[in-house]
């Protein structure tokens, strides 16, 4: 069975099985989804280049996908957009499917998934927690396997507190780099699409789609040597949840240990900042938004407007101009300030978020609940920051979250500061995970990428094995030996762990050597599977004999 | 007599004898002024270097002065800052001498010069006539020649128009090249210092110690070849006083004539930013900046609050912030359709105003009159472009002006496009006229600037002549001359026919050879004025001989 269709059909299944109805505003017919899932394995099979064939995925109520309305979860407002968001067509262009749109709170008004009528999102792990939003349903889509990536949007967090309370990636890129066009304003001025995935090499592929490519995604010169990673004073973090302290301090010795220099910063500016942002003249650009309409409905009885967002909304009608052009003073000075803090530091590494309540306390206390959630997240954007949102391990059995900051356009360095945190590992595949092959959608789900095709060094014989899927077995012989076909892939070094746990006789996984002289973990097998088995270095590859066989 | 000292008593008798009282808020007294003038030139003649000495300017009463109050035009709102404002410190450092401070349409609201409770600013040229405002009385002082230059500011045309109606140049610097610390904000985003004087280089010499310097006045690459100079369709333009559009037309047709390639322009996102500005929600900023003050002396009864101005701050009051919002975003559209339509040319032509109206004429509509007097110049810092605004000949007698705009940062190609409209020339200076001597002044007055100081090609000699004031007199002999000390004065073209119109025998101009091998006209003087002259070549020039003689 080829690799979409399979993994379309499983994803299904999946969803099925969870019951998490509230994740979905618009799931697409699998049987719609199944025909494009088998166009796209027909084209690669035809040896198109798609990178991110096999990929599934959802995008947030807010984002135009030609065939589905958009409602930013309010139904009353919903329209049906005649083409794609340029962030949805650029992912589909590169191969990936789309499943449907998925909840959030009404007009990304929110940071805790609980504002819409569609449902309150539960949390991934604990289904008693808020799943944190507004890009809700994307991101619980993401950490039960459901899709392999959602595309969410970021004005104060939204792309990064849900990530956190459920233990997966969302990466917040720096404004302008990828387009908004297509997206339903939250505050025009601020918005990002972003991005959550498992891991950072699946949200790093997809985010490669996303942008325009006019906007330079360069890291300004720095002097080589260690990261240096700003870090605040405890005190200075406020309350935090029962042991989420520890959990912070962790992951700061995790990175000082890995190499990094950990240096003081004063979060001061990037707190003040925060608060600027729903308690300020800030908020008025949501109405801008969408005020007037929320006023008209709000007139003809509020069917569908969550009474938390319209009384925000509401509220904003009347924040004077003047009020505005003070805040985006003070802000400017906050900025140059928090600027002059990071100037010495390659990033800034924060919790995510400070608590993870549960669903009844933030319906007891809806906007301090939120407020509360935004203190690390609010400045970001304001800012014109950059930031990527990491799993940090768990505290009591929920998932702690942290956060790299850095200034515009270094989303690239974050990435990789966050990586040492979420170690990764390459695997050689020569066999039947390579693209296209029956067990290649296993790599898909542990949220392996595709880095580069190449060959092994010429000291290898490739065997066709007796198993079920065939499968070929790599034996090192050094003289007499030949350059096989072999693709590169990253992976969490945890989903290598998990494939080694599954791995069926008599596979094994050792180092190989690569044409380049390197070594990389890769698929070996046992001695004893070659008897009887067929000598098949002469194909060059498995693909190369499977076609030709 | 020294320079500074007596030019600063030339300028205290012209501004008793043109009896324009409402020019000054607080003019400094003669005797303090004319000792700092006293330590100037004992500085000078010390041999420190100071190249604005013997220059005399004033600021805008926005504009901070150490020892005399900010007013910003409101008696009630003066305070004393302690210390100049940093564009006053540059000024002052490189040598200039401040006069005072200048009347202003209150808190720089309006483009008239009538808004002042020290009264309307009467026009230069024609009393009966508006100056311009909001920086009246600066623009005046220089039309006048009571002051060298003068600082304005521009938010909304301020630093232009004025210039336009009283027949002098005004620069209008990019955004931030500038510092601001030390105004009193109008629209504080929006706010430039500005400088008028009677010539380009003057203007552009005074500017040189006005900026930070930390943010670089580079001018974008460009293509080698003529100048590229848009221009909009007449009837765009909108209804013009009468013979403006054909003065336009004729300085259009004099960059033409100059080699200039002229090109067509869209000027509608032009004039639908500019009447944003007024109308839309931008003005609550001059709330944000002085709001709680009128509101409070309103309710005090309202003692020296210009009306007008005062009507049009307090109405800012309840501007909601969401228009802002939806202001800024169509700004924003609007100012990529400007660069667009500027992508392709060096710099954009307009009249500088559309028309220049009657004293009556602005009290018979203060808000309409002055609405329409920003038709060209508002959108200009809206869309984050320099301008320089210069002369552009007469119509029925009185000054007309024009306008070139360009991106940020282009401010030196602008001055040098405007110097087409207003040539210069260089003038070789050997005796009476260097810097600190005598007659030195005289070339002030004519708006002339230092270039630099050389010698004469070694084929002159020079003798010491029989006149008052004692001058040298340079004469060509080829073999046997020697190098003599020469400084290269900048002037406008026209200052040099005002200079040979009153050129005393035995002196003439005429072309001297300079060390580098290039010419330029400079003064000489007749044969027969040889006669019993001593030859003081051996000095190597006049300021040796004076000193040593």
């Amino acid at each position: 069975m080829s690799t979409t269709l399979s993994r379309v059909r499983a994803a299904y299944a999946r969803i099925e099985a969870v019951d998490r109805p509230e994740i979905w505003i618009d799931l697409r017919p699998r049987a719609e989804v199944e025909t494009e899932a088998r166009a796209l394995d027909d084209r690669v099979a035809r040896g198109e280049r798609l990178p991110l064939a096999g990929r599934l995925f959802a995008a947030k109520g807010n984002i135009d996908v030609a065939g589905l309305p958009t409602t930013a979860g309010c139904p009353a407002y919903a329209y049906h957009p005649a083409a794609d968001a340029p962030v949805v067509a650029g992912l589909r262009a590169a191969g990936a499917l789309l499943l449907g749109t998925t909840n959030l709170d009404q007009f990304a008004t929110g940071l805790v998934g609980t504002r819409s009528p569609h449902g309150a999102v539960r949390g991934a792990v604990d289904p008693l927690r808020i799943s944190g939003g507004s890009s809700s349903g994307s991101a619980v889509a993401v950490a039960l396997g459901l899709v392999d990536f959602a595309l969410g949007t970021d004005t104060a967090g939204s792309g990064r507190v849900p990530a956190a309370f459920n233990g997966i990636v969302g990466l917040k890129p720096t404004r302008g780099l990828v387009p908004t066009e297509g997206v339903v304003p939250a505050c025009a001025s601020l918005d990002c699409v972003t991005v959550f995935a498992r891991t950072l090499p699946e949200a790093e592929g997809a985010l490669a789609h996303m942008t325009t490519g006019t906007v330079p995604p360069s890291v300004p010169v720095r002097t080589p040597g260690p990261w240096r990673i700003a870090v605040p004073p405890l005190a200075q973090l406020g309350e935090l949840d029962e042991g989420w302290a520890d959990a912070y301090e962790a992951a700061v010795r995790h990175l000082a240990a890995s190499g990094a220099e950990i240096r003081p910063l004063d979060l001061t500016p990037f707190t003040e900042a925060a608060a600027m942002l729903y308690e300020g003249a800030f908020v008025a650009e949501r109405y801008t938004a969408v005020g007037t309409f929320v006023d008209k409905l709000t007139e003809e009885g509020g069917a569908g407007l969550d009474p938390t967002v319209a009384g925000i909304i509401t509220r904003a009608r009347d924040i004077p101009a003047h009020r505005l052009f003070a805040d985006q003073d003070r802000l400017a000075a906050l900025r140059t300030r928090a600027l002059a803090e990071l100037a010495d530091a390659d990033a800034l590494l924060l919790p995510t978020a400070p608590g993870h309540p549960t669903l009844a306390e933030v319906a007891a206390d809806p906007l301090g609940a939120n407020a509360r959630l935004g203190r690390f997240t609010n400045s970001t954007n304001l800012f014109d920051l950059a930031a990527v949102a990491v799993p940090a391990g768990e505290v009591n059995g929920l998932p702690f979250g942290v956060m790299l900051i850095g200034p515009a356009h270094t989303d690239e360095r974050l990435a990789r500061i966050a990586g040492q945190l979420q170690p990764e590992t390459r695997l050689a595949v020569v066999g039947a995970h390579l693209t296209g092959q029956p067990l290649n959608p296993q790599l898909l789900s542990l949220g392996a990428r595709l880095d580069r095709t190449t060959t092994t060094a010429p000291v290898y014989r490739l065997h066709a094995l007796g198993t079920t899927p065939p499968k070929p077995g790599l034996v090192h012989v050094g003289e007499g030996g030949a350059e096989i076909e072999t693709e590169i892939w990253r992976l969490p070094a945890e989903g290598l762990g998990r494939l080694l746990a599954s791995l069926p006789r008599p596979m094994t996984l050792g180092r190989v050597k690569l044409a380049d002289g390197t070594t990389t973990p890769g698929f070996l097998c046992e001695p004893s599977a070659l008897k009887d088995a067929e000598d098949i270095t002469r194909y060059g590859g498995w693909r190369n004999y499977v076609s030709k066989g």
